[in-house]
This record gives structure tokens, sequence and C-alpha cells, in this order.
């Protein structure tokens, strides 16, 4: 409920798609939200039965097309569109309209950055200055105030939980980050893409976007924020991976200790920054992430390990790319926009097997 | 809670099992539940964490041996061992504990039977004839009245939810119904064996104990109480596939229409049967049930089609094998025993993809 | 070698699709045989490794757009085109090129049942008189003579292998031919399906086509000529389940024995009409046929069971839908139709795991 | 056929694992080969077909126990047991059969490093002095000349060919290298381990053995030969992971550049060093190697990519585990023990999909 014991009118806009549809998984069974309304303007008229067979048969409106929203019957607009169609749109929503945007248009603050990797100039560069970046875990108050929450990318946001505590605290090199990144299917999308076919990516491996994937500039930004520098200054090593599931995600970061450091330092610093957090989990020592520990819900594990060549250390941390990567997170910066627990909606285990 | 507004105490047995880690998952999230103890013999002493990563966090009790159990912590017991050793156990247990079993012992009815196809003679026949099939849409107010309750196997679920209506109401053949299955490889369970390792079940299909499973005796003995007719006398074709996925099972009944019926009025039994359950969903016509319908859920989707031969019919069933085909339909179970809402700690919509 | 000493020029069309990547990666190590051409409309100037990078670095011919074909280059053209665009293309080219085609164009003798099946008139209705039914192990004589030899479609390749020997020997009842049927994904081909995207087609299982797919009425074709019957009077209860698998295909029969016949009589026939036969394997009594065990070879293998129903038993056969299902068979067929050794170019032994 | 024209009589011991499987399927239609016997002690006495179904019907030998042995029926030797029976049993074999060995048992030059990482004294210290380390394509004259050839680990195979070249041009740093692994599942081996089961480790993604996985100091030993420092000095930061695929291995290598390097210079040098290697392949610049296109062959395909930290690259090479990272590599080693062309019986090319 909302502070006046109203529940939450919250719509989805572009629901078709994965995260619009781990969107209306996570919120159908939020204690506090009623589902407005679901946009996919390409499947407007359909019903949710006949978009994602899973979820019919619980009371979700069929889909309608953009146009079609009465803007006035939601409290909060989730955002699952491709990226570059969030911006006019949002720009020209009630000034009031909290919104939790999924993709990718405002998590880049420098403009430039922005036209630079996704192709076109930014549309609204005015309420980008206005978007908070929704990594929930380290931006809380910030979010808290917030009318325009910019969650992160998938990859980010494995990335910075396990980083962002040892660059600010001084304990790793940001300036030498190797992050090997592996992603599930999901992590594509729904669109139609021959590589994303069964046949495809079964039973294979394959690296994507070696080096120039655009989760790249947005791991720099936060890293370079969180140690003062400026943004294009900081360069990170990213090289995602396509593995044969479809959700979760792991990143393997090669960190370089900062001289005098130690791989327990940087447990340390992880049991500080997480004690008590919800969804962060710190292994004990010698315990791996994996994906499966992690599926369907919003947690993420994290560890870290010695390394072989002395200096050096390895930070291990998985996601559900869909819910702590997407949606999930979605779920959790709207609970702490609405002053409601954080954990509201989100406290599902994870499915194994 | 139960009736005295206390939460119910729930004890798992065998909790290492698939099943086992199934009935933790949703009962940690049931509101009336509390957990009260897990054993696992060959596991006592170690935390959830060790043996199932993630439910690691969740503040769950450690594994204990079943001699360690003090049997007045729990209301209610979840058995989730090995076929032929809950008969013993149960045997031995205070009299007034409820007991939802998800093994096989207290399935089959004759132990003559029994003793045929599990290998050994039954241990406990006194309480057998007080065990209650736990098929919950068909036998609710026996179940509700139960101390102990028989939670049928994966595959006479979804089976039998979509065949008894029709044989009850006469309108198909109960003699001649051909029922190919297909499981996800959790049905095998967590065990070591040769043909479910990774590299052996995975990128292929293959049969399994070709007209000669366990679960066809049951599902002919429950045809036979719908009719009326001796289980002796009603033979199945029954056939179990196992398919490269963890979760899943689904059932094609090909079935032999009485003269004068058609696909129409099976759909109009489905209608009527399943007409405001919670848990089962007929599709529309055409809708074809997939098991990516259902994981994670206790849902049971359904449907008929007609076939090319003039008097046959297609009938398609899913389920998830580890919830309403097995612990799912426990919790189901236990509900109705404790006069709670049946959807209780069931209400998580599934997981896709 | 053709009967010169030559090497046969074999040319592909429609190279860009599996059949045709499979067909590719058969015919470059047939020691008679040289690719002249491939081709691919909309790849047209593409090399192989672009459109399929695992035939890299084998000096393939790039991809060119049919009417850049010189025909003359070519002693034999296997077809691997969507149905419906290979009658009209053959019907142009010269008439003393041999064609092996992949697709369904030339499967249905009955120029009207195609038509409703397909969903057009056929284009070439004089040449589906002089398409001969490819089916290698059942119509020999046929093949060796043909020049048009029409493939049969992957699932009755296995369906018509296991249940011709025995309708034609009057053991099983022709009219009530339950086909139960599963298919990894690359049956569904290389376009883009939503359906077959790896996020909804894994870690599930789907009915697809529900008694209602063209590789019915071809079986039934096939069935009826065996026991010398009109097509019309034959229909088969034939159902598909897409499996999460990227390749191979089961077949589980369910069928009714004439009177008097047993299991061991469907043995008896399978041992005496695969007798010596390369690519068709009987398995001992007991054992079960899995796609595992025929991946990547042109090998088929089959089993029969006893049923439970008394009078019914269940057939199962397994293949590699790309191989024996499809280019394998085509090789097979070319292989006879220029009086080689039918195993040339298909020794290679299944790939497992 | 040997230089007296005679086939080759290999023998396969512990032809029950995958690489003794492997080396079967390879070895049964290589044209100078005979393979003589198959030996499993736990499984003596049974047929291939009941051990490996997929490789019944080819006349292979069935298993016999390594007392039953004739050594004098064999040529050559292929050994596939698991690592520390090998010592002892190669040491025990008449002094001129040439023998292949697949373990681990003769790959580590210094006896004292073998004993830290296989957790027992090396059993024939003698033998290790004779063993030549069988990475091919770096060290074709000595496997050329060699009785005892120890065909490197799968992981060190990518590694290795990927690396060496750069690291004895000096264009890398040898003593700043990060290689992240990833590999399918056979890897593993076919024993019994729950974290190989299809449902812990099917849809999901796990690091293990972090930073001490056994062929760390494999892969430091042959950088150390190459640049000619002691061994002791190279310590390489090596993380493997365990991808949901059955085949497959690859590796992504974030290496620093030597002052003035560039990684146009590691093209280059891919270049020359594999110019003319029938089996490895470099990709035009951009290439991304995956899996897939190498499935079931002896390829490996190799690219370097620039990284966005200045002065650093990225390197990435696959192969088929169970081929060029074992079976195929030994066929391939005894080829050049023989004097015979390098590719015979390995020329299939790989399986897609």
């Amino acid at each position: 409920m909302t502070s006046t014991g109203q529940k939450i009118k919250a719509g989805i806009v572009g629901a078709s798609g994965y995260t619009g549809a781990e969107a209306m998984r996570l919120l159908l069974r939020h204690p506090n939200v009623d589902i407005s309304f679901l946009t996919a303007d390409r499947k407007a008229g359909q019903s949710v039965a006949e978009v994602y067979p899973h979820l019919g048969g619980y009371g979700l409106p069929d889909m309608i097309a953009l146009d079609e929203v009465d803007w006035r019957e939601a409290d909060v607009v989730f955002c699952g569109l491709p990226h570059g169609t969030t911006q006019e749109l949002i720009a020209s929503l009630p000034g009031d309209l909290k919104i939790v945007d999924m993709s990718a248009d405002f998590r880049i603050d420098d403009v430039a950055t922005y036209a630079e990797w996704y192709g076109h100039e930014h549309r609204a560069p005015d309420l980008q200055v206005e978007a908070v970046y929704g990594l929930t875990e380290m931006n809380r108050s910030a979010i808290s105030a917030a009318r325009l929450v910019a969650c992160p990318g998938c990859f980010p946001t494995a990335a910075l939980l396990s980083l962002l505590p040892l660059v600010s605290a001084g304990i790793i090199d940001a300036y030498d980050l190797v992050i090997d990144a592996k992603s599930g299917v999901t992590g594509a999308g729904r669109g139609l893409k021959q590589n994303t076919l069964f046949s495809e990516a079964g039973e294979g491996l394959s690296p994507y976007s070696v080096a120039k994937h655009r989760h790249a500039p947005e791991i720099e930004q936060e890293v370079a924020k969180a140690i003062g520098a400026p943004a294009a200054d900081v360069r990170v090593n990213f090289v995602p991976h396509l593995v044969p599931m479809s959700r979760g995600e792991l990143i393997t970061s090669h960190v370089r200790l900062t001289p005098g450091k130690t791989a327990a330092d940087i447990r340390s610093a992880f049991e500080q920054t997480f004690d008590g957090e919800p969804f962060v989990r710190v292994l004990p020592d010698g315990g791996v992430p994996h994906t499966q520990m992690v599926r369907g819900s919003n947690n993420c594990v994290i560890n870290v390990f010695e390394d072989r060549i002395p200096g050096r250390a390895v930070v291990i941390a998985v996601i559900d790319n869909l819910v702590k990567g997407s949606s999930g997170q979605a779920v959790q910066n709207m609970n702490l926009m609405f002053g409601l627990a954080e954990t509201l909606g989100l406290e599902q285990a994870p499915l194994f097997p």
C-alpha cells in the first residue's frame, strides 16, 4: 500500500519482452501492488495467456498499445522497452509519475558517451540529469528520493556489487580490472536472432562483443565515480560469453590488489559492506558461487579467491539476470521509492534444480 | 496457523533429496508453517547451505539423523525417503502425528501388488488401510480427514487428473489407455546414476522402463476405482521417456472415445470438473500445454485434441514433477489436513524462461 | 567416381539451411564427390565460413544465387529449399540432371492431398509422377533407376522403417497406429521463430501440430501402399513433440497386434527385414533405443516391447533427423543412383556424448 | 599401415571412459589401424554395445581386464586410465611398445611438482624422463621420435596453442597471464559425481578449482620452457568454469602486451605459426571463436582482440575437449610416431548443430 493505504497502481510498458514478463511475475504477487495496464504495441489486443502462456489464468489485463494508456491509472511505470525508445516516452509523461526504467536509456550520465555507444543522440538530456542510477545496495538514499530510476544493466549489477566496495576502499586497482562475464540466453531478449536459436546457442559457448560491449562504459562510469576519477580515465576489460542456459549470470573478475592488500581484505570489505543486506550473500571461505544458487530470486552471491599470481585475486559474483539483473532490482527500487520494505514481492527462494 | 493460532510445526524427513529440497523451498515461505527439523542420515550435521546451496541464508535448521528427531517438535511430517523405508518409520511414530508421504510406500492399496512391483513385502499393512491417496482435486474430503496421506507419483498425478474425469463419466474406454509420458531428469532423483549424468542425459531422449514402470499399476488402481472395476482388470499402456530438462512432465494420452462421444465431450468434462480449481487450467480449444507453462508452480495445464483416427482423441497434461507432482501437492494436502486455504504457500507464478 | 572414373559433381541448392549444411558436411568427405556449387539466395556472395563457421577452412565454394548457377557443372543436385519452391525449379532444369530432393515437394503422390496439406497447387504434377519415394531400405530398386528422388520427411523415415515391415506382413493393424513422435529442434529449421529460441524451447517440452502434422498423410500414403489400400482409407494418430536437444528423433509407436501375433513376431520381422542392412540395427531383446545412439550418423536403431495391454506392443525407433532423416539418406540415395556402394560418405560412427 | 604394410595394431586401455570411447570412435575409421583389444576392468566381459551403445554394431572386441591382455597383440597402446594408475602399468609393459598416454601421469616433468598436485609420489620417474609432451603443433619432431607420448590436458592444449607462440616471441608478458577457462561436462569424465548430474550441471554455470586446478602447473611448465625460465618462476591465473554442454572448451586469455607490441603483432604471430597447419585455424579479424565451430573435430580455432585497457589484449581459443583436447590429439600423435600423414583418421568435419 501507499501511505494512503491504497495499493500502488503499476503499469508495465514493453510487457512482451522478458523483463516485462518477469516484472509481471513479481508484481502479480506483490502484496501492495495492482497491475493496472500492460503495453506491447505489436501484441496490442492479445491476452497475457497468448503472449506468455505461463502467466495465463492470473487475471492480468490484456496488452494494449502505448497510445491507449491512461497514465492517471498508474502511480509508477516500469519500462521494459528497447533502448532508445524510452527517453522520448518518459519526457512526455506526467511529471509526478514515478518511473522505474529497466532499459539502458538513462544509465549513462554523459550524453556524449551515450550517443557514442548507443548510436543516436540522447533524446531527453534534461531527464538524464534527474535520473538516479538504481544499483540499490550502493545508492539507497538517492533512489528513495528519486522519481526516475535507471536500473543498471545485468552485467554491471553483478560486476559493480562485487567491485565497487573494493575500489572505493582502495583494496584493488581500479585501472586493471579484467571482468570475464558469462550470461544465459535471456540476456539477449526475446527478439528473433539467429544466434539465440536453440540449435545455435545450445551445446556450445560463444563470446560476443569482445571488449566492446555497452556495459563496459557503464561499469567504467560507476567505478570512476567510486574513486573520484573522470569517467574517461577508467577503462575495464569486459568480455561477455553466451552460455547455454536461459537464466543466470556470472562475473569472474580478475583483479590486482593494491600493494599490501590481500584476498582477506577483500573478504572483510565484502562482509562489512553486505552485513544485513537481504539480497547479497557472501559465501564462507572457499565456497564457489554458481548461478544455480540464485535462479528466479533477487539474490546476489559473492566470494573472493586468492590467485596463483602474487598480488592478484579472483572475485566471483552471480545473479539471475532477469531478477536482480533487471526486474527484481526494479521492484526493489520501487519498494524504496514508495517507502516500503525493500524485500516485498521478492521473498521467493531460488528455484533449484 | 493451526486452529489455536500457533504456526504448524513441520519436519521434513529425507530432506537431502530433490523432493525434500522442494518441500523446504515451499514451506519456508508458507505463512502458517515453521520448519522444525530436517533429516538426512548421510548428511547429518551438515547445514542446508552445504547440501543445497541455493537454500543457504534462509535460517533453516541443520540436517540431523533420523534417530535424533524429537517427534514432539512436529505437527506434521513430510516424508521424502526412498521407497521401502517409510513404512516402518511411520509405523513407529506417535499416532497423532500427521504424515504427508511423498514416497511410493502407501500409494498401492493392495499389498500383494505392492510387493510385486517394489520388490519386498509391505512393512506396515495396517497403516496401508489408513492411508488416503492424495490426488487432491479428486479426493478432497478424504484427504481433509486423513492422518496419513500418500501423495501420488508424479506421472500418476498428471495422468489421473486428465483421465479420471473421463473414465468416470464414461467418455473414454478405460481399457484402451495409451499413456505416452515424458519427464525431466529430476524425476530420477539426486542419487548418482550413469544415465542421469549431464553428458548421458543431455542432447538426447531415451525411453525407459518401457511398459513396466511402477507408475502403471498405480494408474490402473485409480482408473479401476473410478469405474468400479477390480484393479486387476485394468491394464494401461505406459511408456515414460527421459527428456533433457531438469523439471517438467508431460503426459500424452491417446484415448479411445466411447461410441457417440467426441473430443468436445472431453472438453466439457474437463471444464465442468475443473471449474474453480485454483491449480488446474483447461486451455482454450487448440491451446497446447507445454511444460514451460508450469515450471516451479503447482499448476496443471490440460487440453484435448481430436485425433485423425475416427473415434480417438489425444489428451495432454503438464505439471512440474517436483511441485504438483510431489512437494507442491504435498503442501496442498497439508493445507487441507489442517483446514487451511488450499493455496497457501503455493501462490508463486511459474518461472519462465 | 562415376562409371567414367570422374568424380561426381554435386550442387547443393538451398545450402544455408540445416539440411544443406549437413549435406555439405557429408559430401565434403565423400570420396567420389566434388561439390561444385552452393546456392543460397539471401546469402549469395557470402563464404561458407560466414554462413556456417564450422565448415570454414574446407575449401568449399562461396554461396551464389540460384540464377547464377551453371547447371552443366553438376551431375546431381541436392535440393534443400523450403517446400513449395522446388517444384518449379526442378521443372526448369536440364532433363538429365539427377535430383535428390530433401524438401517435401515430391513426397505426396496425390497432388490434391499435396494441395490440401501444403496450401498451394502442385506446380509440377508431371514430375510428381516421375518422382520416386526415397526411403532407401524399402525402395532400393526404384531409387537405383530414378532420376528424381523425393527423400522422406524425418518423422516418416523413422516411423516407416519401423512400421512398414509390420503392416506389410500383416503382423499389426494398419488402421490403429498411434505414433507418438519426438524431435530435436533442428527439425524446425534455421528460420527465425519464437518457439525455437533457446529460452523458449530449452528446459521444457512442447507438443505441436497435434494430430495435424504434414508428416501424417505421408505416413498414411506409404502404409496404404504397403497394404494395398487406398491412401484415403488409412488414418494414423501422429503427435510430434519438440524436445530440448538439437538433433535426434524418436518414434514411439503404440501398435495393435493382429490376432495371434506377438511382440516376438515383430522382432522376427525386424530381424529378417534388416538382416545385413548397414544402417539399421535391431537391438537385442530389452535394449532401448535412444537418440544418443545415432547422433551424427546415418543409423536407425529399432526395437519392440510387449505392452501391458494384451494384444498391443510398443515399437521404438531412433534416427538423427538431419542425417538418416534428411541429408544422410539423401547421400545414401545418391550412392544408389550412381551405382556406388551405399555406405560411401556415411561411415562415420555416431558422436557421443 | 606401418612401414611393412601391415595395419597398426592398437589397444585401448581404460576404454570405458569418455576418452577411451572417443579413441574407439576415431580409430575404428582410421584406415591404417586395427583395434586389437579394449580393457576396462570393471566392465570386463561386456560388449562395447553394453558400455557404449552408440558404438555397437561396429565389430569392436569385447572389454577385457588389464591382466588378460596379450601385449604382443599391440603395436601401440592408448591409455585412458585415471591419473596415478598409468605409471606402474607402463613401466611393466614391453619396452618397444609405443604408448600414447591420455592421462596426466607423464605430463609434469618435475616429479616433486607431480607429487604436490596429484597427491602421490611418481611411480615411474625413469619413464618420466623419456616421456615427450604431446602438444603436436609445438613439439612435432620430438613426438615423431618418441616411444612414450604424454598428451596434454584439455585446457593446456587450447591455452598453450594460443599462448606459446606469443610468449616465445616476446609479444606478451609470460608473468601476467589471466586464463579464464570454460569446459563442457565431459571434461569431468564418466565417473559418478553429484555436480555432473544433469539436474545439477544443467541450466547453470559454476566455476571450480578456482586458481588451484591441476592444469595450472602444466601450463606454467610449458610457458616457462618457452621463455627459458625455471618452471617455479611462472605462475598463471587459471580459473575453469563448468558449462552446461557436453563437449567443448573455450579459453579466454587476458594478456598484457610487451611494451610496443599490439594485438596486430599477436595476429601476425598466429598467422605465421599456424600457416599450413591442418588443425589450427586463425579467424579473420573480428571473427569470434565459439565451441560450436569444432564439435567432434580435431580443430582448434583461435583469434585475438584488442582490449579496452591500453596495453592489453584478449586471446580466445576453442577446441573439442574430447578430440583435440584428448583422443584426437592422441591419434594425431600416433600418426606422427608411425610416420603417417598427421590427419589420418581425423578428417571429419565438425558436427553442427
